[in-house]
């Protein structure tokens, strides 16, 4: 019920899901309302997509803290206990990420020595393969035991859900030389040069975000959130300046039929709906957390993700990963 | 001396500015190296660009604390000493930024009421007007004064050099509630608020750098550095995406030829050095600094900023601004 174009978009790209990969789909949310759209886009067909009655659902203007204390009947809520009752393997929703994050914690709970969740962008790259930045959801004043967590927790996602084998694992700062950097990532490199079962390469920058020279890079939630939103704010820049600068070249005709199909072409390549959302790591369970302007399509991959996640079994590694002595410090 | 292609872009670039602005010239480096190249160029004109003698120069690997100790005499510190003497208006350089902050800040001193020095970044947006960024330094670790002292500084620069008359200013955060931020931000926030004279709107967030709702960001050097080469790093993504996804598309031939002349035109809308590089703010005097692959164009553009920083006496009114009282909370 989540999405900006709610339950749309989350009921076709169930039945996409349904219909492609080997999974069952529960819709949580009210009854009469997802019923009709479901038979009518189903059209006959028998397909695993289920209704889990659910008798309110959280919007993108509710207030994250205050939604998951006063709905207590949420779609989100009666989704995420299935998972926690062991009905569901994980979690999609295209909702209020803050809302999200918020009841994943309450409901499932944390994975034995994490302290906090983070929410991990999965970045396309010049190289084509993705890389990983965590946290860029709201753990803001974080300590150097967090940076530690979050770079376990990302580790196993990359090896296991994106089968890189070392993941190289960096540490965001403004310059690569160890004396760059404030406090925090000053206090935080030691730990982590000395974590074993970690390929950790370092500091790393800004730019190898998107270069493909690094797989996992962790910060703060404040500064990855900054870095994610920037992100999205100068591709905008350039995306519209190049589009007019191609119209200006050739004849407005032809221009604008070539931009138009190397834009469409563009944005498939970099859209972050085909890599399925950006999973919430740290709590005891799957959790998926898409845009808000998802589409079937990107319910769909989001979907597939989400059993990627759920088939795994990261989140006993990483609890494997933290019980380990060296890793406590 | 400082620029990756110095001195030739450096050379080229004085006597592009000096032919075409009411602008004196001095190359601050050692005279045997820069006098043949600059008779070679000005050809037998008579332009204003001269020759103060500089023994050694830093250069890009240098480390900056290091090299501004040890060479007592490199063209950065005899440029500066011109400015601090009297016999130079202002400085410019495409070199090593970390020493030319740090030698700016020895050799001109500080002005009343600031602290720290801050670097800028003069971005481009979609709606065609530069927006401000500091400090994209390296102010880590700052405290709410500091970012006060941003703000008044970009402030000043945007109304007396950018010529905004009232320029919005707000405070670099994840998200635009006054609750949202980290604890640097949040106790920033009422002392922003509280400052007189400054068009103060709230927080902003990462797009706003670039969509022209905003004309001054303010945020502590550590984020505004991973968000400037965040930004660097997804501009070539993006650009080297749309490039193949065009090339693609239609002929080979074709398309190489459109993209090529979409790209150059483009490059030039995006390309700061059409800006002229980032002001020093918060010395007691004129520093612009370049990037290091400035062309002859893009020091010709700091030389021309260099000059416009001087005549607007920004660095009287940030004095002024922090004098006053309310300003000191």
């Amino acid at each position: 019920m989540g999405s900006d174009k709610a339950p749309e978009s989350e009921i076709r790209g169930a039945i996409l899901a349904a219909r492609q990969y080997d999974v069952r789909v529960h819709l949580a949310g009210p009854e009469h309302i997802i019923r009709p759209i479901l038979r009518q886009h189903l059209r006959g067909q028998h397909l695993p997509v289920f209704i889990v009655p659910a008798s309110e659902w959280i919007t993108m203007d509710d207030k994250a803290a205050q939604a998951v204390r006063s709905k207590r009947d949420s779609s989100m809520r009666v989704g995420l206990k299935m998972v926690r009752e062991g009905r569901a393997a994980g979690f999609f929703t295209a909702g209020n990420t803050g809302a999200a994050m918020a009841t994943a914690k309450m409901v499932l709970g944390m994975l034995a020595g994490v302290e906090r969740p983070a929410l991990v962008a999965v970045l396309p790259t010049t190289q084509g393969t993705p890389s990983l930045l965590l946290d860029v959801g709201a753990n803001v004043d974080c300590d150097p035991d967090n940076l530690v967590q979050f770079a376990v927790m990302g580790h196993m996602y990359a090896q296991n859900v994106l089968k890189i084998r070392a993941p190289r694992v960096g540490l965001l700062s403004i310059g690569e030389e160890d004396s760059k950097g404030n406090s925090l990532t000053r206090d935080t490199l030691p730990l982590l040069r000395a974590l074993p079962g970690i390929n950790f390469t370092g500091n790393v920058e800004g730019r190898d975000l998107y270069n493909g020279n690094n797989d996992v890079a962790v910060c703060d939630g404040f500064v990855g959130n900054v870095a994610l939103k920037t992100s999205e704010g100068i591709a905008k820049l350039v995306t519209a300046s190049l589009r007019e600068s191609l119209k200006s070249t050739v004849t407005s005709q032809v221009g604008a039929l070539l931009s138009r199909k190397a834009f469409a072409n563009f944005k498939k390549r970099l859209d972050y709906s085909e890599y399925g959302g950006a999973p919430l790591l740290g709590v005891r369970g799957v959790c998926i957390v898409g845009h808000g302007s998802s589409n079937e399509r990107a319910v769909m991959n989001g979907i597939r993700v989400t059993a990627e996640f759920a088939q795994a079994e990261v989140n006993a590694s990483i609890e494997a990963a933290l019980a380990a002595p060296a890793a406590n410090g």
